[in-house]
C-alpha cells in the first residue's frame, strides 16, 4: 500500500517528502487514513539523532488521528469510517507480565510507532507523518465523537503521559496538585487535573504564561524563581506532576509536598538531577517516574477527555512547515502543540 | 532528681562526666533507671557539631532500655520494675494531623530525646548517656520479655528505621528484597526483611562482610562494585532498602527494581545524590524516604522482634570508652552497634 510521508534521511537533513509501502492487511489489521498527527518533542529528538539509535530514513509521529479505510477479516472492534487513534505503540509481545497487566509500554518487546524493529517488513516502523498506516486492532483507539479530531491527536502521547500519573495517584476533588512547566505536557496536565477536581497550581518561570495558565484552568500560578512565593506553599501539595525535561531544581518542589506526598517526573532531563535525599526523608515523600500508559488506560483517558470535553490547544500546520515547527519547538514557541494537517501531503504529489 | 551522665561541652571536646537534674515526676511521667543505651551515628554527628544546631553541653543517646523506678499518679500503662524503652522522641504536640495519625516523628513540635527544646526545664533535652530519665508514658515502649535488654536498645532507632519502610511497603514471603549497606541499620534490615519472609540480597562493597551477611540471614550477597554481578539482578527486586549515608550511585540500584518497585532511602548523605530520572521513568519506579516511625509503630516493631527473637548484634562498652567508640564508628569498625552498659557510670562517682 503506497504511502506518502515526510522523512529525515540523516540526522543533519531536514524532513522531506518520502514514499514508503505499508504492509498488506492481516486478518487483525486496520488500514487508517491519517488525518492529523501531533508533533511531540520526541519526534524531533529522534529525527535529529539527539537520542542514540535512530535508523534512517526516519518517519516520526506518534499522535495519530485518522479514519478507518479498511479492516482485516477478523477485526471486531472497528469498521470502515470509524474515527480512530494510534499512539506511541503499535504492537508488543502480548504474553509477558507487563502485557498481561495491560501495561504494554513496559513490555521488553514493545514495537513503537516509529524507529522500532518491524517484523512485518524486516525494517523499522514508520510513524504518523504519512497519509496511511496499518496497525493491529489491539493497538488502535476509539475517538469520542464529541472531540475535535485535530486537537485530539496530542492526547495520544501528551494526554496519556499526564493522565496516567494523575489518575494512578488518585488525584481527586479537594486535593492540591502542582503542575511544573506549561508546555505540551504541562498544559494537558492542567486540564486533566482540573477535570479530576483538584485545586491546580501551575509553576512556571515565564511571566507571560500566567494568563494562559489561568485560562487553561489553573487556580493559582507560582513563579518558581520567586523564593518567597515558593515558601508559601511548603508542605502543602498532595501531588506534583513535573513535566520539565530541562535541568532544574527538583528539591524545591519536593519540599512543597505534604507528608507522604508524591512528585512524578514525566520529563526526561538529558543530565542527572541533583537530589537532596533529606527532602524525601523528612516528610516521607516519594519521587516517581511515569511512562505514557497501556492501551487500556489510553482508551480510558480518551473516554475521560470525551466526557470532560478536553482536547489540546494546538497550532495546525501543513507538513511543509514541519522543519520550521521543529525550530520553534526548540525555542518553546508553541501554544501548546503543533498538529500536522495531513491533507497538506497532497500538495507535494 | 540528680542524674549522672556523659556530655560533650563543645564540638571539639570529648564526652566526659556531667551531672544534670531530671524533672520532678508529673502525673503522666515515668522515671526510668537506664540500663543500656545504643550508640547511633546521629549521636556522634550531634555531639561533634557536624549537623547545625547543637546546644552544649550535649548528652546524646536515643536507644534507651531501662527499668521503671517510679510512676506518676495517673500513669496507666506501666508499673515499677517494668522493662521499658525510649527511642528518638520524648514528646510531641499531640494534636496536629501527624500526631493524630500516630506519626509523631513528623509533628512540627516533636521533642527529640536530646538536643531539643525542653518546656519542662526551659533548656534542652538530655539523652540516654545517663543513668536516669523522666519521660511521659505516651512515649515509653514496652520491651518483650524474651529479648536480651542490651541487644534490644538499638531497636529503638536502628530497628524502627528499617522496620517502618519494610513493613509499610508490604514486604512479605516470596518477594526479593535488597539491603544496601551492612552497618547498624543494614544489619537490622536483613534480620527484619528475613523475618518478614523475603528473599534477602545484601549489597556491600566489603568482601569481608559476605560471611557475616549470610550469618545474619542474607540469601545472597552482591558486590555492588562488580558490574557483571549487578547486571544479573536487573529488573528483579520488589523493594530495596538503602541504608548508606555516604555518597553513592543510587541509579545502579534503581535499575535493579522491577516495574513499580520502590527503593527507600534511610541514610542521609551530606551531599546531594545524582539521580538519573530515566531509572524511574522506564520502569515506573519510585524512590522514597523514611524517618524512624511513630510510637505505635515502634511498639509494633518491638512486638514483632519479640515474636521473631530479633535483636541487634552489639558490642557492649563501658561509657568510659565512648570517645574511642566514636572514633571506631567513623571507620565503620563495629559489628554492628555499640551499646553502653550504663552500670559503668558508677565507676566515675
Amino acid at each position: 500500500m503506497k504511502t506518502n510521508a515526510y522523512a529525515a534521511q540523516t540526522a543533519a537533513t531536514p524532513l522531506a517528502p518520502f514514499s514508503l509501502q505499508r504492509r498488506e492487511l492481516g486478518t487483525h489489521d486496520i488500514a487508517i487514513e491519517i488525518l492529523y498527527c501531533g508533533v511531540c518533542h520526541s519526534d524531533l529528538h529522534t529525527a535529529r539523532g539527539e537520542w542514540q539509535g535512530t535508523t534512517y530514513p526516519c518517519v516520526p509521529g506518534h499522535e495519530i488521528v485518522g479514519r478507518v479505510m479498511q479492516v482485516g477479516a477478523h477485526v471486531q472492534k472497528f469498521t470502515t469510517g470509524d474515527n480512530v487513534g494510534v499512539g506511541c505503540m503499535v504492537d508488543s509481545c502480548r504474553t509477558c507480565v507487563n502485557c498481561e497487566e495491560n501495561l504494554e509500554q513496559f513490555c521488553p518487546a514493545t514495537v513503537f510507532t516509529y524507529n522500532s524493529p518491524d517484523k512485518h517488513t524486516n525494517g523499522i516502523t514508520y510513524g504518523g507523518y504519512s497519509d496511511r498506516i496499518v496497525v493491529d486492532e489491539a493497538f488502535v483507539l476509539k475517538i469520542p465523537p464529541n472531540l475535535d479530531l485535530a486537537a485530539t491527536a496530542p492526547l495520544l502521547c501528551a494526554g496519556i503521559t499526564t493522565y496516567s500519573p494523575l489518575h494512578r495517584n488518585h488525584v481527586t476533588t479537594g486535593q492540591k496538585v502542582g503542575i511544573v512547566g506549561l508546555g505540551g505536557l504541562g498544559h494537558m496536565g492542567v486540564k486533566i487535573a482540573k477535570a479530576l477536581g483538584a485545586h491546580v497550581v501551575v509553576f512556571t518561570t515565564s511571566s507571560n504564561k500566567v494568563a494562559d495558565a489561568v485560562r487553561l484552568g489553573a487556580d493559582e500560578v507560582v513563579n518558581s524563581k520567586n523564593a518567597a512565593e515558593m515558601q508559601q506553599h511548603l508542605n502543602s501539595f498532595d501531588f506534583i506532576l513535573d513535566t520539565v525535561s530541562a535541568q532544574h531544581d527538583i528539591n524545591a518542589y519536593l519540599f512543597l509536598l505534604k507528608r507522604d506526598g508524591n512528585l512524578t517526573q514525566v520529563g526526561v532531563p538529558a543530565e542527572p538531577l541533583s537530589l537532596n535525599v533529606g527532602s524525601l526523608i523528612f516528610g516521607r515523600r516519594t519521587l516517581s517516574g511515569s511512562l505514557i500508559g497501556g492501551i487500556q488506560e489510553t482508551q480510558e483517558m480518551l473516554d475521560f477527555c470525551g466526557k470532560h470535553s478536553i482536547t489540546a490547544d494546538i497550532e495546525l500546520i501543513p507538513i511543509q512547515k514541519i522543519n520550521e515547527a521543529y525550530d520553534r519547538l526548540v525555542k518553546s514557541d508553541v501554544k501548546y502543540r503543533f498538529v500536522i494537517d495531513m491533507a497538506s501531503l497532497q500538495q507535494d504529489s
